[in-house]
């Protein structure tokens, strides 16, 4: 017997596959954890689906209060079929990825895109708690963004939405960058947590340490950091403008450095947009991927309990 | 009777309420058309309530066989509600555009914004026939967009997405220029048909004019089209990134005269965003908006037919 809403009785699992560690976690309708372990990522399905096996185990719990597991990946994904089209930092490609799970579990599996879940987390658990339009900005080893329109996915024709790093602009044109689908973006190349490590290492300062020297008014880091918020203003302004969420969540590693910026961020979007939003920094931060797996199981068990009712 | 899928035995009526022109179309669910009339604009409703109804009157369709009227105004909607929020060009206010209607007439009314209308339209009889995931963008006297995804119309939390005049870049920037809701965006003083004219005017082309001396090779004009062609590429790959749309489709009185660039917008496009899409002109150009009235009218009665096949 499973809940409607999801209650104390049963149990949702969350997996998200990262380039380099998985987090997996278990908990109930209200988000309650029954348990939450990492592993090193591996690109053998086997591995991973070997640890999921052995998280639920342990914890006792009987295989019928388990709703479903919600996978999470850093790649694109054909979500209506649970084919991984391609990973570059796992390098999977057609990948039937929700069919390896469900042999294994003989669970409702589903599986989308790291970041689509990560704006699904937050959405249920974060920042972002009962809105239906949200924009999800992540600013990590790359630039990722899902995009959230009427409680709905953006997922897009090839499943290829949100990539934000992409994003050019006439100065990237004039200077002839551009963007292939085998390197990083234009955009990324300029504001994820990479290019911030490789701007910083000729100071000696992590991206973190960029942060708390640029607080401190270090004048070398000052114009990293302002070029920084100055791009990352006008992305999320314009894409303010075009979807007109009612909050942007930035979330992403560097994130959880970015609370001395925020304001700054949130004066400059009001500044160069009319459309009002509301920004705020990731609650969940790494976990966010994880519960949205969860809440991703709540949704599509509740659609089906729906479409069930209507036959 | 209505038939489910609109046959040739129910037809719908789009308006399509403009700055200085209202067009009114009457059509089954094929697109048929059994009138097609434009007249002048009014800020007073019942003026153009009344031209409504005389189209009505002299098609001599009885009303049962009329399944609803489907309006689209050139401001921001609250789509739910039917109520116009604010519509600068006609001064309309928090008015209940849709209430008016229902008074008058005894039909299903759906009001929403011009462009999204026109997006539908294109969707249903135009170029981007069949498509789930849709991007229209509409030059005329201003800029205004539409994202369609998943099939569905993306309005924003405050019903104000699509608000691409609003695009802005560090040019923009550098050189002091911003946004606000009073005036034209930065990127619409940029690319608008209003910009084209006011650029074109020192060599005393208009718009249309501008894109003939270009294909002639006029090395005065060349540099005017060439930044418009540079600006929409941008913004158009941009958008494309962002949301993966199958079509993208350009509207709006400017292109009518784009012919001769579209070919060169599809080539950058493709150059500086590697998530594929096609791009294509309008079809129904002046008349997207109408027909989009109607189709919207066809695809809210279906979802009304739903929900009571629900109960």
């Amino acid at each position: 017997m499973v809940n409607k809403e999801g209650g104390d009785s049963s149990y949702g699992i969350g997996v998200d596959i990262g380039g380099t560690k998985t987090l997996i976690i278990g908990a109930n309708g209200k988000g309650h954890t029954i348990f939450k372990e990492k592993i090193k990522s591996s690109q053998d399905v086997e591995t991973i689906i070997a640890a999921v096996d052995r998280c639920i185990r342990a914890t006792g719990i009987s295989r019928s209060k388990i709703v479903g597991i919600g996978v999470g990946v850093p790649g694109r994904v054909n979500s209506a079929k649970g084919i991984v089209l391609d990973t570059p930092a796992l390098k999977w490609k057609n990948l039937r990825l929700k069919q390896q799970f469900q042999t294994k579990f003989s669970l409702p599996v589903f599986v989308n895109n790291d970041v689509n879940l990560a704006a699904i987390g937050e959405k249920w658990l974060g920042n972002a708690k009962n809105c239906r339009d949200i924009f999800y900005i992540a600013f990590g080893t790359g630039v990722g963004s899902a995009v959230i329109a009427n409680g709905q996915i953006i997922e897009g024709v090839t499943f290829s939405a949100g990539e934000i790093g992409y994003f050019i602009d006439k100065d990237d044109i004039r200077e002839g960058r551009t963007n292939s689908i085998l390197n990083f973006g234009t955009f990324e190349r300029k504001t994820s947590g990479t290019a911030l490590a490789e701007k910083g290492v000729e100071y000696g300062y992590s991206p973190r340490e960029l942060f708390v020297e640029f607080q401190k008014g270090n004048p070398k880091v000052t114009p990293i950091i302002e070029d920084f918020v100055s791009e990352i203003t006008i992305a999320i302004a314009n894409v303010v403008s075009l979807i007109n969420p009612e909050i942007v969540i930035i979330g992403g590693g560097v994130s959880e450095s970015m609370g001395c910026v925020i304001n700054a961020i949130r004066d400059r979007v009001a500044k160069i947009t009319p459309i009002s939003t509301k920004i705020e920094l990731s609650k969940l931060g790494g976990e966010a991927g994880a519960f949205g797996g969860i809440a991703y199981v709540w949704e599509k068990a509740k659609k089906n309990k729906k479409l069930e009712g209507k036959k």
